[in-house]
């Protein structure tokens, strides 16, 4: 199976939090770091998601910003640390790669903010990604 | 009202699933495949959603990703069979469109994206939309 | 038209840089805040968007995080002032009302963020939108 989706980062499920219609779920992920993802409670169910399930968490480049530094008081739950490997600028967009601990990420975020954070192949940056953004695969 | 969301699916809502903030929405596309939309609850109120509610489901293209075959065990609700029809490769993003069973669908992903998937005029797709990023319009 | 899409804020578009798949629009809203949005070109060309087109900027809640304040060395393009007038919490999720000049935005983030930015009705946020997540609509 190959898909689009740059970003797959394995883990194993810790918490589950069912709500109504849509539920967060809680990932360790392989690198040690923990994600948050909201999803319907129907892929849950579907999934059989529960604490210890091995997942990949999925995200797409686009969904992925960057920052300069860890970033306290945001809403957005899931920041990773890592360094920038490789920068590609396109006129309008650019792609930055960063390798987090157990797993790399691909970024797509625009020139201009490419060009403000000062990105250079070396960079150490946050990758932030909202919950909403995650989706989940079991194996 | 012209809008930028490349993707305008027309169907008929089938259920609606309301939670405390948020809901789920079915819709059965003019196409014959079923999509779900997960959108505030306060949408739906003043949408006035119900079942046989004519809509057009609006994804961002930068929402749909692209695999290669049908996917088991993920979490993105929405998984559309479809054959590329048209491949434009920038520097750092391209855009894929796709032919699907009652419509066209445009993806926008990473050119690294594009070219690990050997994608080509003529390849069958499927396209991948979490719920989270489906909107709805009525008419 | 009528549109799950809560965030519709209208502006005028101030520059249009067109990359060879993607572009990005810059937006001056109507309360005076500056907005870049992320967009396919060949929606760029369908709108005709130019400098002074009159348009509104569509935003889905899900795509809509909070922060306690400005966030400097960040790729988020968009960030927009405004104060906290309803918040709902559901099991999971919760939608957080904010007024900021010439608008208001509904955010859909965790219950967790939620509680841990400690909002109330009348905290001052800051909006923080990617430029991927802003779609563009004329009238």
């Amino acid at each position: 199976m190959t898909l689009s989706i740059r970003n797959q980062l394995p883990g194993t499920v810790t918490e589950v939090h069912p709500g109504e219609v849509m539920a967060t779920v809680k990932v360790r992920l392989s690198g040690g770091q923990e994600l948050t993802a909201a999803i319907t409670l129907e892929a849950v169910e579907q999934l059989g998601l529960a604490p210890g399930t091995a997942v990949s968490a999925l995200v797409k480049s686009t969904e992925v910003s960057l920052a300069t530094g860890r970033i306290e008081g945001v809403s957005i739950r899931n920041q990773l640390a890592g360094t920038v490997t490789r920068l590609v600028l396109g006129e309008a967009m650019a792609t930055v790669k960063v390798t987090v601990e157990g797993g790399e990420l691909t970024a797509a975020i625009t020139k201009d903010a490419a060009g403000d954070l000062g990105l250079f192949v070396g960079s150490d940056v946050i990758a932030l990604i909202k919950s909403t953004e995650v989706a989940l695969a079991t194996a």
